[in-house]
């Protein structure tokens, strides 16, 4: 293998998922919900396999689904798009992270990154040559500390890879620390990436601010997102970014040789979703919120306190509450004590201390298998 | 924008593409046919969408598809592979070459590749750090020489890239070229990866085989193929990379950062295709070779003899013939002149005399639609 990949390990998703499937657990681990988005979105892609939209998208994507995000970020943030220039289709979040990411990193840089970081960030800046300087959200309030963004800023800092509502702590970052964002952004001229996937799956009084909405950060920031968490499906793998035309363009100058183009069918699908099933989304994070509380309750009962999330499909808990100290061990113990499976944070700390005793529990899940799930919990010994 | 990517233009599908769209041309550039595959694999997608396969695929690729790949090549070609750990389903074969070359060559590594190549190797080749070493298929015949493969092999060589059959010049390598083939690499100890795209897409009484089945190379092949070509469907990018473990190891080491996954509702489809539609692609080539005939019949009346494609969408042409010299050129005036829209092979070649009056038309079209292109052409001044 190349060195850009060999020491990297395997994403912790697909060992956990593969885990629950291996021992039949219920799978609060990898994030991805156990009911599927809107029939008249399924109907959509259905007529598009059936009146031909089945062959190469363009590299952009197709100019309906462009529209479409444009409207969706006008409609909701206030914010103007040139679909034609200012937004790219993507093979899921993952895909305008990893092209991103080699589209502006070069050896050497250094990329200022939310600590815990979602794992691909983390191989994708390796793959680039890059470094990351992590900013630690720490527990057990997971609030980002303006000091920690401005330490971490250097000489060789090329860009901040911000990530709110924020996987996995469950931290949706207010104004005031996304002002503290743009300041450092806008002192230093940074450009910041911010994977907004999880944007309107946020509770409470909570309200998610795309960075891009604050004043000098609409020309210095790389919007990403997804249809897969907003609508419930995550298997389509159809994403965006959108920004100013160079950092699009960017983009486009490391997507067009990852993957050329995807999904053709499932485009003109989620351009329906955008348009035609608006409100979707904030009755999706009503549903959540409900079932994130029937989480944190159920997990307080087995003895684990969760900090209550702010947004997105996960709760995070300390297990030293029950006891144990390494949460990887406590992970792969987990199927055979309670028949569940969930994800042990260690993966998205290089500070492995600070993660050590952190498990990540998922709640995009019908209640009566985080009934199921907590029960089994309470009941393991 | 990151210096991996600053240099290398922008894929020429897109740009030729989309002057076919801004113009009204006919579009005998970018190879996507113009009929969709059978329907019975649409009502397969339509039963994937309806019955859940919404939400992440496995980053190896569900189940059923990666058995019905293994079940493919044992079926054509006696290859004997495990679907769990020697097949990985990519974004189509695009990201198959994508996540081999990041998952297997280092910077300074050496990639030998046949010029005229596919744009994206060696975009892919320069994002890595590599560099390429070409071997040119020579017009008019296009054929491998032997001793240009080994004068091309030195210390830094990584890997052979080879694609058979090949784009844009439509040459089936034979048995003995890829034993030629098969030969240095074995000596050199080199690892081949094979773009083999085009498997079922070969007429008269040429024969594809798969570098994997010849003697000493199953060890140390990489092949990639696709159902995008096999089966029509170019905009469902569900494609697949077989070989021995530790080189779909490496594949997946870079795959999953890149898309993680994709197409979920799509890979059960491929699946139905290939075990449910084994005909078809042959049925396919059939109506292609047809086709192939009537364009290179209809470009000899306007002029432009072409060499016989043995396999793939395209054939290839010499311009000179009507007097022209620049391929880029003829191109980029061919929509006005003739309302046509073809790909100057130029962007395969290093070597840019060598490409610079040569011109490839996709022949993956509907009889009526060649007909119309040619007696355009014929007409043009
Ligand atoms: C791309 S797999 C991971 C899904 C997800 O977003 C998560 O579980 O954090
Ligand atoms: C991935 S776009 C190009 C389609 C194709 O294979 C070709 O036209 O050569």
């Amino acid at each position: 293998q190349a060195r850009r990949v060999r020491s990297i390990p395997p994403t912790v998703f697909s060992e956990m998922s593969a885990l629950a499937v291996r021992t039949g657990a219920i799978n609060l681990g990898q994030g991805f919900p156990d009911v599927d988005g809107p029939s008249s979105v399924i109907a959509a892609a259905i007529k598009a396999l059936e009146s031909g939209a089945n062959q190469y998208a363009p590299g952009l994507g197709v100019p309906a689904l462009r529209e479409a995000i444009a409207r969706h970020q006008h409609r909701h943030y206030g914010i103007e798009l040139d679909p034609d220039r200012e937004v790219v289709v993507t093979t899921g979040c993952t895909e305008g992270i990893a092209a991103a990411l080699l589209g502006l990193v070069d050896p050497g840089d250094e990329v200022v990154v939310l600590e815990p970081f979602y794992d691909s960030y983390l191989a994708m800046i390796e793959m680039c040559g890059g470094s990351r300087r992590p900013v630690t959200l720490r527990a057990p309030d997971f609030r980002l500390d303006p000091a920690d963004l401005r330490r971490a800023v250097g000489p060789r800092t090329r860009a901040i890879l911000l990530n709110s509502p924020h996987n996995p702590t469950g931290t949706v970052l207010t104004r005031d620390e996304l002002r503290a964002v743009a300041d450092v952004a806008i002192e230093h001229d940074l450009i910041v990436i911010t994977d907004e996937v999880y944007e309107h799956l946020v509770f409470d009084s909570n309200e998610h601010v795309p960075l891009a909405t604050l004043p000098g950060m609409r020309e210095r920031t790389l919007t990403l997102s997804s249809a897969g968490k907003s609508y419930s499906f995550t298997g389509w793998k159809v994403g965006w970014a959108t920004g100013p035309v160079d950092l699009v363009a960017a983009v486009m100058a490391a997507k067009q040789w990852l993957t050329f183009t995807s999904g053709s069918p499932l485009q003109p699908a989620v351009a329906h979703a955008l348009d035609h099933e608006p409100d979707f989304p904030a009755a999706l994070a009503e549903d959540l919120q409900a079932r994130r509380d029937l989480l944190v309750a159920g997990l307080a009962g087995a003895g684990l306190t969760a900090r209550v999330p702010e947004g997105t499909y996960f709760a995070t808990t300390d297990i030293r509450h029950l006891g144990w100290e390494d949460g990887r061990a406590f992970c792969l113990a987990l199927p055979e004590r309670a028949g569940v499976v969930a994800i042990p944070n260690q993966a998205f700390y290089d500070d492995h201390e600070e993660g050590r005793h952190l498990v990540r529990w998922a709640f995009c899940k019908q209640p009566s298998l985080i009934g199921e799930g907590v029960s089994r919990l309470a009941a393991a010994d």
